[in-house]
């Protein structure tokens, strides 16, 4: 087993074996880059030494060598104490954990070899700087004391001194404190500090491999849900430094604009410092363009290699560089992190420039950005009061007055206000002030709480289930955890994609599509084999849908349509009569309006599937709560406010997602489906009739038993039948698979079903048994103690629900090898839950319109990875 | 393809092919019994003729083969006008489906044919009584006619006539009926009734072949989960007559005492009557023993035979004879029907007798039924009033005063009162009332709900969900469904077998548990491989079960302890608390009574494991929820009554059954389980100590991701490491398997669990997305429109929980094939349910004490029946 690569025999594609940093130092080396020489210790060295807690033989044999190779390549003695060779030790896993694990710079001082650096650079204040730092870092990372047992030693010094900043402090200061500080160590740890050079080395790699079980790493891992590595690689590398006087300095460049993705070289350096110092902000940094003035020869060789790097990575490179007496190093090259606008705009000019292929400039895009470009932004540069945060239901940022009822939001946006709605949860009947209203603020609910789904739907960002926040109607204010008392009026600013709640107005980016947008999700649809389908309930979003490329609706819900004002109150004679012919009488009244909804549907959808959900939720949602509500409903009934008060009562439920709702409220009152295919067909008739081409998949939500379908749809079907003569479209009829059982039951459901669709959002509630209105309380902790990695609402859970998924394609698709499958749930927009559906074999993701560029570059994605 | 098999072809083996009666109606005659001639027409035919509507060729042909043997065998020809052959025409499946299908008797006859008749037996007037009730039977299931069109007639002529019974009409009388009846056939199907006894047979076969697709068979299969069979077998036999003067009659013996199980033959015979007589119960049956002085000769034969078919059978036989003349005739033998008590003593009693082995035997105890001999019965000759009907929730009956509150139950019961605690739902706060009840009746709640549980658990009768009575408290009385008001004070009675009732006192049979009770019980579990524990949370319980032979304890509830007068107030201190310092201070509280609780029943349980599942329930469930309660708490607290509230209303779950609740609360609030974990540790020491053999297994519930498992796991072993050397017993931890993604990552979730055990009640809930609570509003409706065979809470629901639990059993057991895996939902204890679990394999079921014998024997009848 060979334990270490030299920079001159790795290159990238070993990250598994190297780690990410130490694969790049060896591909930049392989390239003539100049880097400084070393060496990069494997990343299975790391996992014997975890198993046994001990070197293997011949380790040290290899690292003698090694350090031999760089010592000849530098001119420099490791240990001499008259040309001291320092050097970084570093961790590095195959996937990037930023600030997981640890470092130690300067390796290699000591009280004799100070001197030597002393002499060599003539810089003894940048020599003892050099060595407190040393000793620190390593006290802290290699001996386990606290940073601040070493923060309290220079507090104080420079206090004594009567100084404000660390570069006030003189040579002599420095070389006192790195005394304090061997003391420190001395005191704690019951040793003294380890002067011998060889021996800093061995503790600091021995602690770079532990670094990979201490907690914070493995809750990175557990969080961003990285598995099968094996450990850490560890580089070590000679130092070199940039503040050796004014032909040294240090910098960092993009090879192309972040921001814009404009391609030129984009970035900034500081003269005479190191890397610390630019992070310290202290010292202002200078342009990179400026450096051609200062140093026209390194300016030159940098815009050569920037070049050779992003030709040879063939992306946007991030690169550290350092300049030591006038000589450049390159100390690290990574693809670099841009926004969305950047990002679209360096895939397409990658491609122009002949650089990638689409499919490969597709991979670059991360599908999560692109909801930025469609929603208004909180400008980054901007300084923030942030006073609570709750769950980022709704994307985008929105200022505005705060108002509770939403009458009053109608108001204010009548007044010109611009106005956030601030309610514990919102209900169906806030649909209005929803409307008028620029941002949603909830104190409960979760990411599909109806204040969430409602919000995505119309595009306006929502903060949901914030419980740091308690609203007092009485005293019409809201009162933060820290006690902040914010009273009716005042304007607050809400960002939905963070979940940050920010007092006052705050300076916004507004959204901008370009062509290049355009043309990006384009190369998408030809390489993508989901299709795209957008949930919609109406012919705004719709539309909306359509022009972000919705190839169908894949989810219409028919409840919302009953909360009109015009047909709550029909829908509210249905449900507290006592007759089927009393229930039917009022759902006559409510069929024509049904039908008009679906007719403009089916006329925007024009050639494209209209998948419309029956009626879902349990009929107590659709009545009044509050006594006084009560009062005017019974009055209007002709009851009296104890009959209808009992009635609501009796239909109260303890869990009412597993009660009476979904498919049994039509076992139980078959009228309401026949109501509603009649207002489908008809509706379907009148369309035709308009010119459009309608094509519609009737679905009956929450199956659980075969039998449930078999009954329904053969009562859907009696009703279709009576027009039978007049329909010129295709009808299908379907199930959402939304119950565990009916995912195990999939083979006898397919029987009586043209297609399934997933209603990802309750599944997953019932596979976890886990009620996504109340799981806020406790969902952060699961999530802070690395239970959870993610929230399964946001993120498909693949090995339980996704199970679930892959039971139901397999044994419908038994049944019936071209069985439509579909996903409607939240997760049908979400990137790692729609390359999931696209390996299950789905036929189509359906997520809310906002969502639908980012489900579709997720799909071409998914093709491009798998095919 | 043999269409027709003759009585004396065929054996009882053959009942998929001949139908249960067709099949015993060849073996009698091949053993030699006397049986009136015949044939059967196989349920292939039956098959093949609903496939096509039309007879296979050659099927005629074979008819008229066997009718000439029957004709042979009788010495009558069939349509013949001077010695008429009748024949009766009886449908009979593999399965017994009760008045499910259709009969036709006396075929053959019309108006030439009733001549002959008259003439062979000279009795006119049986010969008309004859004739039209075959015209009023043939009509009514060959044509489709109703039975009420024949009986306006017959009612007219006895108005007509002035009599009151049907025996009292005279022979023309009779004659003029046969032409009354003829003419509604003419007027509703405007066809003549069919005179040609060849047409009568041929559209009687086809009758009976239809039949098997009538709603009501499809109904009955369906509910009683009968499947695989292809159709219906058909009788053809040769009519005898019982009403041929003071020579004939008929009659129905049991070979043993179906009420005692005692070796007397006991039954009635009717002189001079047709089996109908008996049924319409206007002439009193004589026993049968007198038969003996008035017909010696056929009394013999009678016991000869009877003797003969039980020892052929081995069985207790219910048999049908009829005597025309002097000479006796088997119609009809099967196993009998018989109660509980019987069906011991006879199974016991076949055993001594040779008769069959111990596990034949006990295969013939329906283990249903020993729930009977462990609780009181109404007395099944009562007369019953019932005025409303809710879910059967625990067996047993009890009559006493109405009561609406706990406190008012225990005072009534210290008043020397019987009393029935009558509440919408029982909450914990009930449990005292509970236990002064002796019936519990709830009018919401479903079969797992408190009520149900807890009464289960005291062996209470208990009636929940009861929809069809509205609890006026406020005027002290319930109002039912027929709007019968009765008011506190008043004595009802309550069937919990049954879940009828019933107004006013009722007698009751008391229990009787008999030595051969015992020694059943002792040869099942000889048989068994599946252990039997049981679920109880207090000694009581335990000991109860103990004596019932519960094999240890699968679900020790703790939070039931929490409720008591001295406990719930730390509790509430606990919950309430908003430092992790404050609930561990009121923990500490309550930590000594639930160890003084656990070891006690450590005690009980000596030698045999108990399985004590961590708190379970939301927090919520165990604060006030009336305001006069709030306040009282609130004073007691030191805070305001707006501050607890606004705490209360906070800890509010809109789906408390998926909510923060389980090993939840212990991932927030790890402290709950760490004093649970010391509490019963210290038990386990304090009962070593007292002499008890301890084995603890500690239950971790609602885990649904190997995570929380892992870091409970490891939080309680910090406890159990603490006491180590004091701890000289068994000790493991293992979780519930609850919840659908804990059956689908099990193999994960079994790598940190010494043993699983399925909690089927919340797991039938999260698979059918189905809340108990709830479903009493629909799954009334889901079970007679046949979409459910039965209520999933009570039967395990095979194709879909059983399903997941295949799943979770194979991969749990991929991980540790020895793992240890139990059932401890209330399916435990149901028979189906218990060889469900035998046959995957798991190693035990528990149950509430009462359900421990059922258990015992259905899990030697699994072990037998899949040996």
């Amino acid at each position: 087993m060979k334990y270490i690569y030299s920079f001159d025999e790795g290159s990238k594609d070993q990250k598994e074996l190297l780690g990410g940093k130490g694969a790049n130092l060896c591909e930049m080396t392989s390239l003539g880059v100049p880097v400084p020489p070393g060496f990069v210790i494997t990343t299975e060295t790391c996992r014997d030494f975890l198993d046994t807690q001990r070197y293997p033989d011949g380790f040290d044999k290899e690292v003698a060598l090694n350090l031999a190779k760089v010592e000849e390549s530098c001119g420099k003695i490791f240990g001499d104490k008259d040309n001291p060779l320092l050097v970084s030790v570093r961790s590095g896993a195959a996937v990037s954990m930023p600030g997981m694990m640890d470092t130690v710079l300067n390796l290699g001082l000591n009280d004799e070899t100070v001197q030597g650096m002393i002499a060599k650079t003539n810089n003894p204040r940048a020599a003892y700087d050099a060595y407190r730092r040393f000793v620190n870092m390593f006290s802290n990372v290699v001996l386990g004391l606290s940073h601040e047992l070493f923060e309290e030693q220079m507090e104080a010094i420079k206090e004594a001194r009567g100084v404000e900043f660390d570069t006030d402090l003189s040579e002599n200061d420095l070389k006192e404190l790195v005394a304090l500080y061997k003391a420190v160590v001395q005191k704690h740890t019951g040793q003294p500090f380890p002067e011998n050079p060889h021996d800093q080395l061995k503790f600091a790699i021995e602690a770079v491999f532990n670094s990979w079980n201490n907690d914070r790493a493995i809750t990175y891992r557990k969080i961003n849900n990285i598995g099968g590595l094996i450990g850490t690689a560890v580089t070590v590398q000679a130092m070199v430094f940039g503040n050796m006087g004014e032909t040294s300095g240090t910098g960092v460049v993009f090879t192309r604009n972040p921001s814009t993705g404009e391609k030129v070289l984009y970035g900034e350096f500081l003269m005479n410092a190191q890397g610390e110092d630019v992070v310290a902000g202290i010292r202002t940094p200078k342009d990179i363009q400026s450096l051609q003035e200062v140093m026209p020869e390194a300016y030159s060789q940098l815009v050569d290699i920037k070049d050779k790097l992003e030709n040879h990575y063939k992306d946007m490179q991030d690169i550290e560089f350092t300049i030591q007496e006038s000589k450049l190093y390159f100390l690290q090259t990574r693809t670099g992190k841009r926004t969305a606008r950047a990002a679209i705009k360096i895939a397409k000019d990658l491609v122009d420039e002949g650089l990638v292929t689409k499919e490969q400039a597709l991979l670059k895009i991360d599908p999560e950005c692109l909801g930025q470009l469609l929603h208004k932004q909180i400008d980054p540069r901007a300084e923030l009061n942030v006073i609570a945060t709750g769950l980022p239901a709704s994307p985008g940022a929105a200022s505005g007055v705060i108002v509770f009822e939403s009458d009053e939001a109608v108001a204010a946006d009548e007044h010109g206000h611009k106005v956030i709605l601030v309610r514990k949860e919102t209900s169906p009947e806030d649909i209005h002030g929803m409307h008028a209203a620029d941002g949603i603020l909830t104190s409960t609910g979760g990411m599909t709480s109806h204040a969430a789904v409602v919000a995505r739907g119309m595009g306006k960002c929502c903060i949901a289930g914030c419980s740091d926040i308690i609203i007092d109607k009485k005293h019409r204010k809201i009162i933060t955890r820290d006690g902040i008392e914010i009273t009716e009026g005042t304007i607050i600013t809400l960002n939905g994609s963070t979940g940050e709640v920010i007092f006052g107005e705050v300076p916004m980016v507004e959204p901008e599509i370009t062509g290049e947008f355009s043309e990006i999700l384009n190369w998408a649809d030809q390489a993508k084999r989901l299709q795209v389908r957008t949930n919609a309930d109406n012919p705004e979003d719709a539309k909306t849908a359509r022009e972000y490329g919705a190839e169908g609706i894949g989810l219409c819900r028919t409840e919302h349509m009953f909360f009109e004002e015009d047909r709550i109150q029909a829908m509210r004679e249905m449900i507290l009569s006592d007759s089927e012919e009393g229930r039917r009488k009022a759902l006559a009244k409510i069929q024509p309006m049904q039908k008009n909804d679906f007719r403009e549907i089916f006329k925007v959808m024009d050639g494209y599937s209209v998948t419309v959900r029956l009626l879902d939720p349990p009929l107590h949602e659709f009545l009044p709560f509050f006594d006084k509500k009560i009062e005017i409903l019974a009055d209007s009934l002709g009851v009296t406010f104890e009959q209808l008060k009992n009635k609501i009562e009796s239909l109260h439920e303890v869990n009412p997602m597993l009660g009476h709702r979904g498919c049994r409220l039509a076992i139980t009152y078959p009228e309401i489906y026949q109501m509603q295919a009649r207002a489908i067909i008809e509706a379907g008739i009148e369309a035709t009739k308009d010119g459009a081409k309608v094509i519609v998949e009737i679905e009956i939500p929450l199956v659980g038993n075969a039998s449930e379908l078999k009954v329904l749809r053969r009562e859907i079907q009696e009703v279709i039948d009576e027009y039978e003569s007049a329909i010129k479209f295709e009808v299908k009829i379907g199930t959402m698979i939304e119950i565990p059982r009916a995912c195990l039951t999939a083979d006898e459901i397919a029987e009586h079903a043209d297609f399934f669709s997933f209603g990802t959002n309750d599944l997953t509630q019932t596979t976890y048994g886990l009620s996504r209105d109340d799981a806020g309380k406790f969902v952060n902790t699961y999530i802070e103690r690395g239970i959870l990695g993610h929230d399964p609402a946001q993120k498909l859970d693949q090995a339980g629900v996704g199970a679930l998924m892959k039971i139901a394609v397999e044994k419908g698709r038994s049944k019936d090898e071209n069985l439509e499958i579909g996903i409607c749930g939240e997760h049908g927009g979400e990137p790692s839950s729609v390359e999931f559906c696209h390996n299950i074999g789905l036929n189509y993701v359906s997520c809310s319109p906002f969502r639908v560029p980012v489900a579709r570059l997720a799909a071409a994605q998914a093709a491009i990875r798998h095919s």
